[in-house]
């Protein structure tokens, strides 16, 4: 049987900072061919996005068609580390790396619970840039999947979405997110003759004036208010008698399921539109998901509690995560370890929790659809 | 008698940027001594803004006491001169040479003026350092000056007010001005908690929106409206998904004499204070003046118009001036070469209109008072 701990070593053990490729997907490959997935792996993109390697693995043809997805690449290790952020180590219980929670355990726990696991399809998603762009990672892989109809029936996504303990939180959704940028342009002078110019900062003023006043949604059953925030303003002029040329701000705006990023960008868009000179960009990064609790996310919490003992919280907080394509395909939740170290320094996971983990994801696969 | 285009030149052949001491004063003091004028010299100040030199000269103590003011500091000369710009050259009946205009010819006209006229007291006050921070300049005479009861009747300042041709313009007046900086402080933190963070830029929004809303007033007979630029916003934040600590702005003020500057710091203070963690530092560079229309703009008038045929339009337009200071003692006007080449390349003064200068200042001096 795949030793869960070993495999999370061994792909620990290879850098992949975003965006990831080659080794530690062949670390994985084997694992998985070793259990009889038919195992396709692809590289697209260009850097500085990309070269990025996905991973689609299948195995069994019958019942139930469940996948797990994930990702290979992590953050960079930064400074400080006791120890070498690559080189796995195991210290009271801890195996410490970058990837420890986030989550090559995770992906090792997936690989372990499929083992021997023969009546129904699993199929295993694995991309290489999900800290990064992600324009080349899962969303590619969807695709490919889409176009060939191969279309999971439920899909657990294995982010650390833990937090105190393992089992203490599912996502069943995740906000949206999209980032504008607003630019107004006016004609440079000297503050002596304001008539000989054309200030553009009280105009980008009347603009974020009345963004502050929007209100998109008070919130819903399973989601916070959608919420805007104004991330910077620059004018950068260093002279104080020069009135500038330019203003520009940027905002972030988190949305739940009520909204979507179109829809945002045209009621933004309106605003930027009353005052002459300012335009707008914006890039979506991702619409925002629900996956309504029911019988899926019944059967997760139902397996974390006979393993635990603790009943998880159905959350939708936090940033984005690759569910968010995940879920364009099938129901979609995300569970996974405790996220306490992830993307710090001495990232480290407790062994227990890797052997608890496969527990868990086993009595899910394997509990009755 | 002293030859204004010999010293004008011998003036320009100093290289004299601001802050200003040594030789270009040693000319002049030259030519005031060979007059009979008691000259006295002082330096003052530390890099970077000194030390400057400053010169106090007079001669007589009868009659009317008349002061010429000025200063024989430049702006750096800058790239593209088709000559030396401490080289003067006359070509083509102009006379090329950074300071031809503002305002080293001037200086020499006040000096040809003043030959000859015994029967008032003739006071020349001239410094090193006009067109820079003038925190050791002007104001420094003028505390001397003010210690010693030395109180001129009457003070022309010989700045390049004309504009299209010589005598269109004299000012009597100037507005003031103040710069403010204002800081908003709070917690940084990441745009998906916005919870846990505090974001001063919506707080720095509704200071700016208030203060785009002061009218300070709607200006006066002589004087264009008070006017609240402001000249740059900044947070620099680089990171799409990170909320901000700090946001600032700048505000650059040009007010009129129904305005001062500390009200005006307390005006803004009083909307700054509104939002919490916001502070307001602010720094007045010079408070408005007046010299209303009266016995000495007409004398100024006259005199002109005798000379060119021009009536002069009383202005108040334009940025600070020394002006500023001498208000302090005694009713000044500013009057002086067409401005059209100052702080430009190849800086340069019709020799006509110096000529005309002399005449003109000496026209004024000699008037009935």
């Amino acid at each position: 049987m795949t030793d869960p701990i070993a495999l999370a070593k061994a792909l620990i053990a290879c850098p992949s900072v975003t965006p990831a490729t080659g080794a530690v997907f062949d670390v994985l490959a084997a694992a998985l061919v070793a259990q009889g997935f038919a195992v396709e792996r692809f590289v697209t993109g260009e850097a500085p996005d990309g070269p990025v390697e996905n991973l689609l693995a299948t195995r069994g043809d019958g019942g139930e068609h469940f996948a797990f997805a994930g990702h290979l690449d992590v953050v960079p290790p930064g400074e400080g580390w006791n120890g070498d952020a690559f080189a796995p180590e195991v210290k009271g219980g801890l195996l410490y790396g970058r990837g420890a929670v986030d989550m090559k355990s995770s992906i090792a726990a997936f690989v372990a619970a499929a083992d021997g696991v023969t009546d129904k399809r699993i199929t295993l998603i694995v991309t290489g840039d999900e800290e990064g762009p992600a324009i080349y990672g899962t969303a590619a892989i969807i695709e490919r999947m889409q176009a060939r109809g191969l279309i999971p029936d439920l899909c657990l996504v294995g982010e650390p979405t833990s937090t105190a303990r393992l089992g203490d939180t599912i996502k069943i959704g995740r906000r949206g997110s999209v980032n504008m940028w607003i630019h107004v342009a006016g004609t440079q002078g000297h503050v002596a003759y304001p008539h000989l110019a054309d200030n553009p900062i009280p105009r980008l003023i009347r603009i974020l004036s009345q963004i502050e006043a929007v209100e998109l949604d008070r919130g819903t059953d399973w989601f916070q208010p959608s919420n805007i925030e104004i991330t910077t303003v620059d004018v950068g002029n260093p002279t104080t008698n020069v009135i500038p040329a330019d203003a520009s701000t940027r905002l972030s705006i988190r949305f739940n399921d009520r909204q979507s990023g179109p829809a945002l960008v045209e009621h933004i868009g309106a605003i930027v539109a009353s005052e002459p000179g300012a335009t707008l960009d914006a890039r979506i990064s991702g619409e925002a998901f629900l996956t309504p609790p029911g019988a899926f996310s019944a059967r997760i919490a139902n397996a974390i509690v006979a393993e635990t003992g603790i009943t998880p919280e159905l959350s939708t907080t936090g940033g984005t995560s690759d569910a968010r394509f995940m879920s364009k395909l099938c129901p979609t939740v995300e569970f996974g370890l405790c996220n306490a170290t992830m993307h710090k320094v001495d990232e480290a996971v407790a062994l227990a929790d890797i052997d608890t983990l496969v527990r868990i994801y086993r009595r899910i696969l394997t509990a009755d659809a």
